[in-house]
């Protein structure tokens, strides 16, 4: 194999040897795929899916992160790109879809498979926060006047088609398409064949509303242990299936995207292989409300400047002073947001995580101060510099557990969203509050600090 | 339902109402338990799960998060802890008895069911990110000598044991116990009753060795839609399974391990219910590195004490190019982690990885250099200051962006832990150089910033 993925799938494509190419990407890891599309720019994306059978391009699409997936639909052409959409399952097409600008969106979905695209619409129409958008419409449904037999005939005539399906459950819907009952596969094999569907379904089965929060959802799969739920409309129509993977892979992006929001990844996952206007833009975005929140706390420094005159040697612990204070305080916004994604913590008990992380901020706050007032004290010989030094990270520690413990969940239960907004409030706050005891401290001591 | 489902809890385990209580608890969602469960001090949670049947007790530790399941198992006798290990499945009680201290892992594993036992010692064997950490012992496996039938009466007459195993494969062993070939569930319900397994099985079927790393089981389950694969020693006997959610899981388990550790929230998961002594300790263990490494990299400001002696002004603006580098360059780092664990970057592609930060850090430290020297400039009157704070910012992006893409590679590549260590050493190699760069640029210009 070659060192480099990508120059052999653009090699291949450009010989225009599908078959070869689609054997090539078939023997890639999905790592390894992932890796080559990343190194290819827009026109050589498109190429190698244009060479591709859309079935396969589809696998490829499949198997790629998301934010690749989304890139490489964007690249090709309306036809190309309708023809590889018609292939792929119900969820993913709306999730691409719904990233595809207005015109291209609109084009695509009219040059699909109209039973496709009425599919996709219908998703489309969801966030990815609730059961219709991360829901599959792809399941089987039987009317109720089956017997086990005819279902089990009509599983063997199908079994191609159907075992993309990860066929668990059968569904039995009646004559105006109510879910009415379900059949385990389990049960089709243990039941007789004459026996009628109705008489081995389990009736009145569990289901979830389309609109129904993906939190509900994995509250859901925590409590019943099935590998699908079926997804109602508000008149009881069976519409598609939730699966417990699918809950489970939407919690973990939406982890992964809190995570990246709280370091400033904003709108959106980056990759390398995006424009460097988009990359630059989106975290220009974050960081100039940071830099204009830094320049408002260090406003307070240019309220002591007379002190600071006197003593020079406490800008040296200024910086110690606000980075040391922003780390206490995002282990406590770290264990908040942990603790409220756990449900161990509710958004409402502020007093409650304000007491827990008190007492441990008083701990660390004692023993960071000490450090840093012995290293006030070698630096300049001074031990009222020291004690001035280490006091005010002691006392900024407290403050920065207690604002990193609790904006969380202030932020949470007042809708907004705590990863995005914790850490700059957080620094801000900090920032100007260990400025300011620092400062106004040695105010206070400047007959001892500046002898 | 009381507005505190822990004071229901206790009061239930007290009252010694098993059957109500095991009620409650059942009635609960999850994360109602894992709230309650949080509440209750060490001896309560003893009380509430000894008042309970073992089976129940079981239920209840599957449904918390790890780290409260660990806590719950410690805090038991050990004939208690016993009974309830030896009712949950073989992956958790190797995690959970990995969690407690040695004498007491001991003593728990001679009081269980020494079959039971057996498996745990096996599993506790591997850690966690290796097949053998992350399977199950519960699978089905038939000689090679049976019919489809004899499957499908077995099926039958211990469906209700089966139930629990999550069956989609029925394996297929020969005398020896190697593992000879796989029958999915869909194929014994096709298949004619009288046909023998072999006929039907898929022979030779794909297998993993017991010491797979979890990042190639992930890969396989990328190339393959199973929804589980066996396990098998050296010799080729079949002693597990591992199933796609236990590789997802894991995967998400390290993902979010990985963002806390970034953090400061290092030596495992924090819960705000665990002792502040152990709370405490782990942050400072993280902390007092950090403090040491702020203290080195401040110790450049000390180098210029002459120079800021007589243009206070700069104090103002050192926190700001300090923090604002932190900012650029950890979004570098989340990047670069993001990428790595997506695969599309090798631990090797440093240039690759400096080329595409580069760039972004020149547009982006244009823009953050502009805005902080007019800030400079509207504070103290002064273009020169203005311009030195700007210019220092900068460049200390460019810094702090390549810093921040490069060494979550590097410390990959030499086998170390990009989460733990690329924070301290990014915050302090950008605090030193920003703080030189600003510092050197206006002791060469001091006389245009101190007129």
């Amino acid at each position: 194999m070659s060192e480099k993925p990508w120059e052999t799938m653009i090699d291949l494509a450009r010989k225009a040897s599908r078959e070869r190419l689609e054997e090539y990407v078939d023997s890639l890891s999905s790592a390894d795929t992932a890796w080559a599309i990343e190194r290819l720019d827009v026109e050589e994306r498109r190429e190698v899916l244009a060479a591709m059978a859309p079935e396969a391009a589809a696998e490829l699409i499949e198997e790629v992160p998301d934010a690749q997936s989304a890139e490489l639909i964007e690249s090709l052409e309306t036809a190309e790109a309708a023809a590889i959409l018609n292939v792929l399952p119900s969820a993913d097409q709306a999730d691409l879809i719904a990233e595809l600008e207005d015109p291209q969106a609109e084009a695509v979905l009219a040059a699909m498979d109209p039973e496709e695209a009425r599919g996709a619409r219908l998703l489309g129409q969801y966030p990815p926060d609730v059961a219709g958008g991360i829901m599959v419409t792809e399941f089987l449904a039987f009317p109720e006047d089956r017997a086990i037999g005819e279902v089990l005939d009509e599983l063997r005539r199908n079994a191609m088609q159907y075992s993309d399906y990860d066929v668990q459950y059968v569904y039995i819907t009646s004559a105006a398409g109510e879910l009415v009952g379900v059949l385990r596969l389990r049960d089709v094999v243990l039941a007789g064949a004459e026996r009628k569907v109705t008489e081995v379904m389990l009736s009145s089965p569990l289901s979830v509303r389309i609109d129904t929060p993906l939190q509900s959802l994995v509250e859901f799969f925590n409590d019943h242990a099935f590998f699908g739920v079926p997804v109602v409309l508000e008149d009881g129509r069976l519409v598609g299936v939730v699966k417990r993977s699918a809950t489970r892979q939407a919690m973990t992006e939406q982890e992964v995207g809190d995570h990246l929001k709280v370091v400033g990844i904003v709108g959106g996952e980056e990759l390398r292989s995006m424009s460097t206007l988009i990359r630059s833009r989106r975290r220009l975005s974050w960081l100039s409300v940071n830099i204009l929140l830094n320049i408002a706390a260090a406003s307070v420094i240019a309220l002591y400047q007379d002190t600071l005159a006197q003593v020079i040697a406490l800008a040296v612990f200024l910086p110690i002073i606000s980075d040391m204070s922003g780390c206490s305080g995002n282990q406590a916004v770290a264990v908040s947001m942990r603790e409220l994604s756990l449900g161990v913590v509710k958004p409402f008990e502020v007093l409650h995580v304000a007491a827990k992380e008190g007492i441990v901020g008083v701990v660390n706050g004692m023993v960071l101060g000490v450090l840093l007032s012995l290293a006030g004290l070698l630096y300049t010989g001074n031990p009222y510099l020291g004690a001035v030094v280490g006091a005010a990270l002691a006392m900024n520690t407290v403050v920065a557990v207690l604002i990193g413990g609790t904006v969380p969940l202030l932020l949470r239960s007042r809708g907004l969203d705590p990863a995005l907004a914790s850490g700059p409030i957080l620094t801000t706050v900090t920032d100007m509050c260990g400025f300011f005891l620092t400062l106004s401290m040695a105010s206070l001591l400047l007959e001892r600090l500046a002898a």
